[in-house]
Formats: structure tokens, sequence, C-alpha cells
């Protein structure tokens, strides 16, 4: 299938082992009362979510700000690989119509799951138009915000 | 699998009856030999075509005005079910990376294949962001111009 290698120039990449399940990763990706839980990193939180889950269907989330102002994205999945790829972009909304975002960057999003041991190689990809795309998603704090989600996540699943 | 509606405020929708087998039509649209022979509408022409049939995948092409001056364009090939259906669009480019238009607009292209008779029912449903996309595009002569382009696509298809 696919591979999906990061162009150094203009994309970002946040690449962990975590010590959850590559099955328990995808269910909190891909379930929205899950994803709801870890989404946004605190203090903000994730109010909506809406997932069709396949090629063509919406990727929808509501973050919210500690200050209580809400944030809606729409966004469309791509691929759909049980267990073992999501990708999502907002470049485009579902029914894979394209959508130009007033403000900021469209970006596509690559997570790939991997079994590592007894837990997951966890690699998530941002894939941007241009540098000054990929400089804006760096200053916004990508790595920060994406690993404190993730680390979110790992806390849900084993709680749950 | 995804079903593809046209939104009638958005999209623009070629519709036709073709008395060439649904297998090459497939074909026309899917080999960058047969897809130079007829994507342009004469006396416009199509001098370059690269494709990768997976989702992610290129759909590069160049067309080349009668005055001799060469359009390329970058897309991104969405839905690949072989022989029924072809997706690809303007607002990502390969590898599902987002791209941003300096000038026109994206949109993306179903081509929906299905047998009717001997023939093909064909359908070619252009999704536009917003209707200021699907006017200009309209006014560009959409209808005309996809038509035009079947037509020699059946030519090509009867000849070989």
């Amino acid at each position: 299938m696919t591979t999906y290698t990061a162009n150094p120039a203009l994309d970002l990449v946040l690449e962990r082992t975590v010590d959850v399940a590559p099955e328990q990763v995808w269910r909190a990706w891909t379930t929205p009362e899950l994803l709801m839980q870890w989404f946004a990193p605190k203090p903000w939180s994730t109010t909506a979510c809406e997932i069709d889950l396949q090629p063509g269907g919406r990727f929808d989330t509501t973050m919210r700000s500690p200050e209580g102002e809400e944030y809606p994205s729409s966004g469309c999945i791509l691929v759909a690989e049980e267990g073992r790829t999501l990708v999502f972009t907002s470049g485009l909304g579902p029914g894979f119509r394209p959508q130009v975002s007033e403000d900021g960057f469209p970006f596509t999003a690559v997570i790939k799951i991997e079994p590592h041991g007894d837990g997951t190689k966890y690699t998530a990809i941002a894939i941007h138009a241009d540098a000054s795309a990929k400089k804006s998603h760096e200053e916004m704090g990508f790595h920060e915000g994406w690993g404190a989600a993730l680390d979110q996540l790992v806390e849900v699943m084993k709680a749950g």
C-alpha cells in the first residue's frame, strides 16, 4: 500500500512508542466518545466530534478554549485501514469537497499505528502545502500539543 | 461504499450513456497513453500524463493550447475502484499534500462508470468549494468541454 514519508522541509512528525496496544490507539482515534476525552491538550477540551470512518467520510471536531470559545473544524477522511493507518485532511470537507480555509492553513494528518512489543509505535505526520505552513504549525506548538494529546490518549485508554 | 450525490448549488454534472463497455471507459481514464489521446477537447491537446492509480497517488496532466502554451496540473487520486469509480482532486497533490491553487479554484472529480446494456452509463461530477467556483467552471465551458472530451474518448476506444 501507500507509504507515507515525511518531507522534512514541509512536514512535521511526532514519533513515540506508547504502552497501549495498537487496537486501543485505533479505537481512541476513531470513536468520538473516546476522542473527545483526549484530543485537545488540557486546559482545552473537545466538545463535539463526528466521524464517518470511510474515505470521503467526515472528520469533524470542535475544540473549546479555556475561555470558553469554540473552534469547530470539518475535515475529510482519506484512508481508514483498521488498526493501522488513519489519514484525514482539512484541505477537503466531507464527500471530498474542496474547502478553502478562511484563516490558517490546510494540512493532512497521517496517523500510523504499528505493533511494538506489547505496545505501539505511534507516528503522526502533519503534511503541509509549503514551508510557511509548516513553520506556522510548528510555532503554534505542534510537538507540545500533539505530544500532550497523546499522553492524554494513553491515560484514557489505560483507565478504560 | 460511499455514494456520491451532487449538490446542485455547488456541483456540475455530465451524465451520458455511451456505447463502449465500462472496462474500456476505465482503461481510457487510467492509462496515460490512452488518456492523452482524448482528455483535452480539440484543438487543445494533452502532452503529458502521469497516473499512480491508488489513493494518494498522483494524477498529473499537461494540456497544450492551440497557441502552444502548456498548462500542467497536478492532482491526487482519492478513490480507484477498478472499472467503477475514479475520484481525484486538485485540492490535494500527490501523497495527499494540500495544495493551494495560485489562480483558479480547486475541484474534485468523480467519474462513475456503470454498465448499461452493452455500453456504459457515464457520470462525471465536478465538486466545488462554493457557488462561485461552480459558476466559474460552468462559464469556462464545463459541459461543452467534458462532453467533447467524452466524444473523443469513445472515438479512441472504438478505434483501438
